[in-house]
């Protein structure tokens, strides 16, 4: 849905809105005639919310499209995630909980091995540990100057690091340096115009102050660099929607992707019974929470059917404390599917549910993959039309047209 | 779908994928209460195929729009048929397999009758035979010469002849001859947008040699032309979406339709069971194989309800050979309905069913339009989705953003 035409219909009041996230909640069975993760689990709470509610199917980006974390969490939370597209720079940014100013550029960057001719021979480096990487942040971070910029090198994972340089008039607009084979030289910093811009410059001095710095290292003699980005200038969610907004997340990307909207982020702690003791906590403070599960996804990916089937049943004791609340609406979703068959993200349509004291019920009586499919939101519900809905079953937008 | 943006996530791998078309498969019960064609046919092998699948309706080209062969194959192909326009003269020639060069100018045909004054007493000639079209077409051929330009006139069928003009820096912009009604003359050839291109002379030129050619004929003694084009520069289906693709179809029209979007066009039989063994004798040479049947379709344009039931029955018989195959994913649909009720194309949603490995089983049991309402691809899922959706099922497509 187009943001501007939505913001135009909101109006406030004191209704509270609750969107609870599972990372990738949908699966697949295990054999051809058996249950998904979500049937297969005992979820007495959910099932009795499911009856009260509209149920459904959603599509995170497009039919077909295998969501991201960005984008899929895009998609929820009403932007269209074809049209709001994040830079990978800006994305590692997040995942670290680098604070990101305006005006920054960010890239992902690899360490990678290079032979005498400077010919890229492994573009990961051999896969270094995380601490060797943190000790070749603190190296470059220490030695490299450039000429009226900041410049920060973060540790991401192994051989994955940040990149953010920070100063006046810096473009994002640049081609990646990794030539994406062995055998190359890495490519050299350039704009996607083949226009001039002080920033390629800056590139090209970090890249080969980083190789001097580096030459001895071994496996990690080099850099490569992709995905430049600056923080995108977006709508606002909580402006646009007119909510006053607060995200509950454990994990660092999560925290990231709705600051990026414009979402306070809470502190909370680890486990699921924590976020929602910090969502008790500050119920009387926000019109709408974003409450993120982690771990049906990260057991989705691992392969474990059985560990995620747990997690859908720990978060399913919660939800009493949640109706505690008396919230207006809830949304009950994720951000894609992760059947933990398949080991990774995927296509399939997200398992949907939406409550509220107006809302039409339908005939779903269990909150399960199937069982949506004849729900009244249908199997392909657009996730960016989600928030709307909620808004309207908050009574939070007026009538359109006279 | 936006061709470019799924062509970006596409990834090569060794999966093969059948897209099986069954021409106007879709129908309508004979009484108020009654089973469509497709309910009524006993189907045991695409019922057992539906139960693996996700089943659903799908829209070739738009809610409430009948499509036409051509737009009812490009949306089944993922090009949408509203922004992938072809000209009716185009698809004269691959309706009669003419082999269109790139350049060529074609425009369909009818010869006509007009009176003393040159006004139109009969659009269509009485609807002479095709044998007297011939006649007239090899005359025409025989005797109009145009300056530096190739002149072919092909026979249809009856009244429709096809023309195609081949030189150098021709237009195709140019409005119909055809005045629409009787009682007027043949609109003086000319462009849309009103400048002036040698086509228009051209075309005058070959208009008044034939009515010179045919002023003792009775009654086709003058032509009509309509829809002038070129054959289309749009984005090749085996580059867009990465896949070495071979058609299977014993019409002319829709080998033609195969060849505009780039597909390798197979020898054939005439048979059902003679396109299964062409597929059968290629399978290890491609990727995906669109396989065509046409006489779901020719039996519901004649308003035969039985044999339409039987020609689905047939095919229903052909279906182990294409699981001995073993694909990795099958789409089952039409280019559009056609009821046999309604002897002619319609507007009603075409069933499909999509079979993977790894697509998502929903509850339908048996292959027939009120079943798959409640399938998991829905009641109305755009036909140019099925290709980008065989194509995540075949994990052929990357995942979009980190």
């Amino acid at each position: 849905m187009d943001l501007e035409f939505i913001s135009k219909l909101t109006k406030k009041n004191n209704s509270k809105i609750v969107l609870l996230v599972m990372d990738g909640i949908g699966g697949l069975p295990k054999d051809s005639n058996g249950l998904t993760e979500l049937e297969k689990a005992h979820t007495r709470n959910l099932d009795m919310l499911a009856t009260k509610s509209l149920c459904g199917l959603q599509i995170p980006v497009a039919n077909a499209i295998t969501p991201g974390s960005g984008p899929g969490h895009l998609g929820v939370f009403g932007y269209n995630p074809i049209k709001y597209q994040v830079g990978r720079g800006v994305l590692a940014a997040l995942g670290i909980n680098f604070d990101l100013k305006p005006g920054d550029v960010a890239a992902r960057g690899n360490f990678c091995t290079v032979d005498g001719q400077g010919l890229v021979t492994d573009r990961r480096a051999g896969r270094i540990s995380s601490e060797k990487n943190k000790e070749l942040c603190k190296l470059l971070c220490e030695k490299i100057k450039l000429r009226n910029t900041e410049v920060f090198v973060e540790t991401v994972k192994e051989h994955r690091f940040l990149l953010v340089l920070r100063g006046d008039d810096l473009s994002g607009e640049l081609k990646d340096t990794d030539p994406q084979e062995i055998g190359k030289k890495p490519l050299e910093p350039r704009s996607f115009s083949g226009k001039e811009h002080k920033t390629i410059g800056l590139v090209k001095d970090f890249v080969n102050q980083a190789g001097n710095i580096l030459k001895d290292e071994k496996p990690a003699n080099m850099v490569l660099l992709r995905g430049f980005s600056k923080k995108p200038n977006w709508p606002i969610f909580p402006e646009t929607f007119g909510l006053k907004s607060a995200a509950i997340a454990a994990y660092p990307m999560y925290r990231g992707l709705a600051k990026l909207v414009g979402m306070d982020v809470l502190d909370t702690g680890e486990t699921i019974k924590d976020e929602f003791t910090t969502l008790e906590k500050n119920w009387k403070k926000y019109d709408f929470f974003f409450v993120h599960i982690k771990k049906t996804d990260s057991y989705g990916e691992d392969g474990n059917f059985n560990n995620k089937v747990s997690i859908i049943e720990e978060v399913d004791k919660e939800i009493p404390r949640l109706m505690d609340l008396d919230p207006d609406v809830i949304i009950v979703t994720g951000d894609h599917s992760t059947p933990s068959v398949m080991k990774y993200h995927s296509w399939h349509p997200v398992p949907v549910m939406i409550y509220s004291k107006c809302c039409r019920p339908d005939n779903v009586k269990h909150f399960g993959e199937r069982e949506c499919i004849t729900g009244g939101l249908g199997p392909r519900f657009p996730a960016e039309d989600l928030i709307p809905l909620a808004l309207a079953n908050a009574k939070r937008l007026e009538k359109f047209g006279a």
